[in-house]
């Protein structure tokens, strides 16, 4: 594990620096979240012009706690953030500083920034930020994404790990994750990186047993070499999905190319991706797919996708875009026909896509489903239902659900595209844990990633083998 | 106008056979829905079995009217839908036959449509179907959609029209964009059609007053010359978006080429759109986003993309797409930069993508999109608003509402990505007529979609010019 990455993930006291009374300020939402969330060590307000905060105590400084502090929340001015840290000294083990006007706001910042790197550098003492939204840990339940929760809801616990350099990308991925019911483990956003970067952040979820899946979000790597090794190392014990945004802006980037950073050409990160058997994903929709695809712990074990659908057309659609998105839309065996065929009406054509019109009930779907994942045909389904057929009822989700549990290995992706009607069946499936999307284009998303995961894992095996 | 058609899509008297009293009856959902939907004229019930259904005198068959028929809705078994138009003779003029069993459900199925469309030849009467869910009209007020309200919402009145062969893709989309607050003028599913196909639909819109955009669905044309002929000649009088699905079923199209049908390749499709100045689509995503950028009357004029947001990751990741569909992130002229520069704190950084960081107000994205439009430097703005920020109210959609009817030649296009919370806004967005997107891609993609029309348009000046 990196140095000192233990005080940032599982602290055991917190100082909140900057604490203010006025609700809606920013520590005083950081002070409340960490109230709410449960946080079962020690929380320090802090602040000079306070004596008191809510009716606690308050510090005029980390030093005046008299108690070491494993993790500093700096909610402060830019020019007190240095003297804030160096006055505290070694009593401080890691800080998340929140306060902007650094790197991201002209050559007095740039400086500043410097020399907070330079502190970390020195004193061992371990950031994440400036600039940022810094950490919502449900293991650790720590939260200091300074947005309240009636705007960003905070997901529940679950296995998926987020590093993002934006803040504002992380916090509305946490605010769909939660409302489409997908938990998460740690979320970091690292803004600045005067001192943490995503290669530490890896490092670290490598080893962390929470955590089952990484989703990255990245403008840019200042050291490539460092962030192909500890993804590769990563890659080979979890999936690691990113994306790269930033894909045009070649010509900034090419300036920071002599320091040893990885060259800012989009194509440059494509290959190191590649390389470090990290999984590629296209913008924010694809992170989102990404997300809710390994949010409720699914694998795949290859790419043979079986299309089950009561809408021609939406199938037809999903066949195209299973196809040009590498998955194999493989024919149906002939068992697996011959079981539905006795099952099913004459004019039923079952081929794959399997097509079960207008006439679909709540058993066709279960009984095809049930009779393409008995064999050793398809890794994955998607079930996209049009809910026009006056056979499919409310009972369809938890239906699919119990017949996809027997089938643990196999994740089976639920389309319901349409208006009011279909979304709120989407529901029914969230609530029955299925993954759920509203296009076929996300359910196809949603496939290819979790084809890909597996060819990667097959890759590793190959090569260990 | 192509011949018969104006009886289909104007008529004064319905018969509606094989009418039932049951309810949840596919004749007695559009018997209802013709009742609800406010159509004006007669409407006659149609059943041997029956001398009364829900208290109105029900008849024979249509010849025991006594009156002509301007279009019959057949909802019957498939062997009884000949022996029913021919008994009727010349007293019907257009059949929606909404039956299936034809040519999709084999070899007796085939003949039997061959014959009915040999019917349609001889007599002169216009045939949409079968195998179709026929026509959502909101000018005329037909609705031969089978699927209860409670589960398909039915559309407004607006100016986009739909031509899909497949009948639960238009479902799907009416359900969607009525959910979206977008409105239609028809909707027809053509489903096997033996008669009348996309090319004659296309033809009638063309002239149609009540039509200002048609998007259409394809699996298969019968007749790609006349298609590119109909096509390019609506094209010239309003936009055209088309997507063509079924991309990789090479093997099944290629046999019918030697009927002269356009060849089954998905090239061959892609080059006849170019031609005839179809915009194309990808899929479903896109089609509905094609559906909503135009559902509002709205159109652009060029490409330039000015792009306003507070999430400096969304901001990035939606100029990337931008760039990546053919739209031109431009740089935001001086004197809006100095305009800009007056109102908004000193460390913003005025630029496209414009950020407006966790410090925006409602106030600030109303005076970027202000100052953005006032010049002539943007056709198209992109809002991308993050809830998070304090400074963000209720009333911001009003306000960005307000502004962008101040530019009505110039599209905005409003992104409102997350949860819950996000949602909400988003539904405010809607109530003042603002066309909104969950993802960046989406909103993306709408504005890529209204810049090429905007090309074609130009295109077609320099020509005739």
């Amino acid at each position: 594990m990196p140095k000192g990455l233990e005080h940032l993930f599982n602290p055991k006291s917190i100082a909140v620096v900057g604490v203010s009374d006025k609700p809606g300020k920013l520590s005083a939402i950081i002070m409340e979240s960490l109230l709410e969330s449960g946080f079962p060590g020690m929380v320090y307000p802090v602040n000079p012009r306070h004596t008191t905060v809510g009716g606690q105590r308050c510090y005029q400084s980390i030093e005046a706690i008299g108690a070491d502090i494993d993790l500093a929340i700096l909610a402060v001015p830019a020019s007190e953030v240095i003297p804030v840290l160096r006055n505290a000294g070694g009593t401080v083990k890691s800080a998340v500083v929140i306060s902007g006007g650094f790197a991201e706001s002209g050559a007095q910042g740039i400086a500043t920034e410097k020399e907070l790197a330079a502190l970390a550098r020195k004193s061992g003492l371990r950031i994440i930020g400036p600039n940022c939204m810094g950490i919502f840990d449900t293991i650790s339940k720590v939260d200091t994404f300074f947005i309240p929760g009636s705007r960003i809801r905070r997901p529940a616990r679950g296995g998926l790990s987020i590093i993002s350099q934006s803040g504002s990308f992380a916090a509305t991925a946490l605010d769909e994750l939660a409302s489409e019911g997908i938990g998460v483990a740690r979320v970091i956003s690292y803004g600045n990186m005067c001192d943490v970067n995503e290669s530490d952040c890896l490092d670290f979820l490598r080893e962390d047993v929470h955590t089952s899946a990484v989703a990255l979000y990245i403008e840019s790597v200042d050291d490539g070499r460092r962030f192909v090794e500890s993804a590769s190392r990563c890659s080979l014990k979890k999936p690691v999905l990113a994306v790269k945004v930033g894909r045009r802006d070649s010509g900034a980037s090419a300036a920071r190319s002599h320091t040893g950073a990885l060259a800012g050409r989009y194509e440059a990160y494509k290959a190191a991706f590649r390389k470090a058997g990290v999984i590629e994903l296209e913008g924010y929709e694809d992170f989102m797919c990404g997300c809710k695809a390994f949010g409720r712990g699914t694998s795949a074990k290859g790419n043979r996708v079986v299309i089950i659908t009561d809408g021609g057309g939406v199938g037809v659609n999903l066949a195209d875009l299973c196809e040009s998105a590498g998955l194999k839309v493989v024919p149906v065996p002939d068992n697996v026909r011959e079981r539905l065929a006795s099952v099913f009406p004459p004019y039923f054509s079952i081929g794959n896509p399997m097509d079960l019109t207008g006439s679909a009930t709540d058993d066709m779907f279960a009984d095809a489903l049930d009779a393409s994942f008995s064999g050793d045909s398809f890794d994955i389904a998607i079930v996209a239902v049009l809910w026009g057929p006056p056979g499919l009822t409310d009972d369809l989700p938890e239906m699919l659900a119990q017949k996809a549990m027997l089938f643990g290995s196999k994740p089976l992706i639920i389309c319901s595209p349409g208006g009011d009607y279909a979304r709120g069946r989407a529901g029914l499936f969230r609530r029955h844990g299925q993954t759920v999307f509203a296009t076929p284009e996300g359910a196809a998303r949603a496939a290819s990633i979790l084809a890909r995961s597996a060819e990667m894992v097959k890759r590793r095996v190959k090569k260990d083998g």
